[in-house]
């Protein structure tokens, strides 16, 4: 039996865990694709470094030219160029491609998924969303037959470790921030996940996949955790909920003002409450919960990041592409029909947790009750306060609203900061998941 | 464009929804296939009776004659025939066959798949198990680069609901029936969900993928859940548990005293503590925990029962199915290359929690505590406690033991009930999860 060709580009913590799959797994491979799956090579910028474990013959600094002699892909570099190029090179040469890089979908995807077709090839991805989760493939298969409205994940497993460390420590952003890296969970510079960017990519490709359009990665709404405070998690802590960063898609119906059917797709923190299955999902672990007409309630969870778990997710594509090379057939590419705009925050319909320090005077609580009055948001929860004694005593006003759209909701929030009553606006939340 | 030409054996509450999204969700199931789905008639037993929201015209109850017409066949009929017949019949003649029928599957599966594969078609099952969760596809080609350690999963959601109820509300076993039964979510006859035969299927299909080899529906180990008391559940709940039927499928290496390498696969309630994920599962839904080598842990939650998400799996393979037929290849077929013998109880490992009435008088301890040593198990806890006053007093004893083999835990509790000491062994419970 002719084998199945594989190229892997780059050897870092996933490419190596690939590398040793595709030794020890050999016969079970096999045995899956119909056909013994060969490594060619692998590409690395230093072909001349020693790495344990990895076969030095194999290492190659001329990725273009072991792209061209593979059947299949397999990228695990990140970022945008040269890869972008080299997939184009793949797919230009017939090969097909696995690729655990969110980044360049959320930025490149259409084009890359074009150029698959074209080529009549495979483009899989399954390691670029949440790690290890089987997510994509649910998503772009299996609730084929139903209509996703909405799914709200905890797609970083770096934020979550460091927002439920200040939940069960009680320890301060920084500090959680500085546990994360000591235990290898955040990086040396942790902006990509702290300020939400490696969340809004695979929002992006998320919502892509689960409303049949496209979502630029720069579509996506997005707000980090820098901001998110020990008072914040202890404020939560009162309400019942916990602090998550999630990445939402919603599906928005046409809106009775004449706003036209889409998408909206966003990353932030937001009050979660324990009840709700992705308030248990703990430190590095991630969870996808998606809402579909006919299924649903659905609940994806697993390690979200990691070498191993990662280079499993890879393999697991691997064998699917390899198996369309032996037997035939192609799996589905982008599907986009749908073509659904995605809308501004005008469009989302949230609640907001508002925490204020006020001035402790009669008056004030109707002041502000005003200023939520003026945007046409209604009021849930109020809760005030004394701090302090004497003449410096003021007091903190704690408001929960019901839903409304968001842009109501951050326009009351900028007029209560200019309220004379208003010392200052100590904490603004969204409450999702309810 | 040719369209798909769909048939559908069974219109009953999973039947009708199927065709209900088919004629609602007709252009989206269109632009995802790439070709239109045509439904070309229904088989039921009596077409003569009125359907609500079915078109009349397309009942038949030629069911021979609708499988000849049809691209894939959509089976919700259950049972074993004439169904059994009626897929061969589809096979025969080059259709697809889509299924939700567990019984059928873990019964007559090889012959079924080498049929499907002898005429080059496709078999899909996804709503065969934990309906509207997906489980079957991550399982058959996300985890295909994987090696799957075991699996724990709660897939049954009557008796779910039955022990959730007696956690929740401390009824007992025959009043949480009749609740269930009055909500829908348990049938007249309960005995299929509450003896484990439904459960004890689908344990037999998860082990056949997750572990590439065949699991018969017989060889499963079945205990249900009608001796399941409130004493029972409120003794889990003293040890931080919570009582789950679990179906739990294990590879087990070669023993050291030379049993073979092979599988378990069985099915019985235990005792979950409350910090798994599984534990958490509650009411009618359904999870499925897994453990795989490359992975971790994962997990999949959702409505495990139910005519609209069942439907919509089925027309998530359906989509799947018709973009074969349409673009050519075929999803994976059986994988039974492993080749793994199912084993005997006396190769899985567990724990026992037992709880015996014993007479209130010196030595008792030793007597019982020699019963364990004497079949090699080793006791993690007891606890003891008089029950009654004067000369009626009698004592509770709780053992939880470590873990041991299966049959050596058994023995024990067979010799307990003999001796002098033991008044009764009142509960005998297995502890899984940790």
């Amino acid at each position: 039996m002719e084998p199945v060709r594989v190229a892997l580009l780059g050897c870092g913590v996933v490419g190596s865990e690939v590398a040793r799959l595709l030794r020890e797994q050999h016969d079970d491979l096999a045995a899956r694709v119909g056909a013994p799956l060969e490594l060619v090579g692998i590409a690395v910028r230093r072909p001349e470094r020693e790495r344990p474990g990895v076969d030095p013959s194999l290492l190659t600094a001329d990725a273009e030219d072991l792209v061209r002699r593979a059947d299949v892909v397999v990228e695990v570099v990140g970022g945008i160029e040269p890869v972008r190029s080299l997939l184009h090179e793949a797919f230009r040469h017939g090969a097909g491609v696995v690729t655990a890089n969110k980044m360049l979908l959320a930025e490149h995807g259409p084009e890359l998924f074009e150029a698959a077709r074209a080529a009549d090839v495979d483009l899989y991805y399954e390691a670029a969303v949440a790690g290890a989760i089987p997510l994509i493939r649910p998503l772009r298969e299996s609730l084929a037959g139903d209509r996703v409205r909405r799914f709200l994940g905890i797609v970083n497993g770096t934020t979550n470790y460091v927002l439920d460390q200040m939940d069960t420590t009680g320890a301060g952003f920084a500090d959680a921030v500085e546990r994360a890296q000591a235990l290898g969970y955040a990086e040396a510079d942790p902006t990509a996940d702290v300020e939400g960017y490696d969340a809004a990519s695979k929002a992006a490709i998320l919502a892509s996949l689960a409303f049949h359009t496209r979502v630029p990665g720069d579509a996506v709404h997005r707000e980090g955790i820098t901001g998110v405070t020990a008072a914040d998690v202890a404020a939560a802590a009162r309400l019942g909920c916990v602090v998550k960063l999630l990445a939402i898609g919603e599906r928005v119906p046409a809106g009775a003002d004449g706003g036209p059917e889409g998408v909206t797709v966003r990353v932030h923190p937001a009050f979660v409450p324990r009840s709700h299955p992705l308030a248990g999902v703990r430190g590095p672990f991630n969870a996808v919960f998606v809402e579909a007409e006919a299924a649903g309630e659905l609940m994806f969870y697993g390690p979200g990041a990691g070498g191993t778990p990662t280079a499993g997710a890879v393999l697991g594509d691997v064998v699917a592409v390899a198996r369309h090379r032996v037997h035939g057939g192609r799996g589905p590419g982008e599907s986009a029909y749908a073509d659904l705009p995605a809308l501004p925050m005008s469009r989302v319909l949230t609640r907001y947790h508002v925490r204020l320090e006020v001035a402790d005077r009669p008056g004030v609580l109707a002041r502000v009750a005003d200023a939520f009055a003026a945007h046409g948001v209604s009021i849930e929860q109020v809760r005030q306060q004394a701090v302090g004694e004497g003449p410096d005593r003021t007091a903190e006003l704690v408001v929960v609203t019901h839903v409304a759209p968001d842009t109501s909701l951050s326009e009351t929030v900028e007029d209560l900061a200019h309220l004379d009553a208003v010392l200052d606006v100590t904490s603004v939340m969204r409450v999702e998941g309810e």
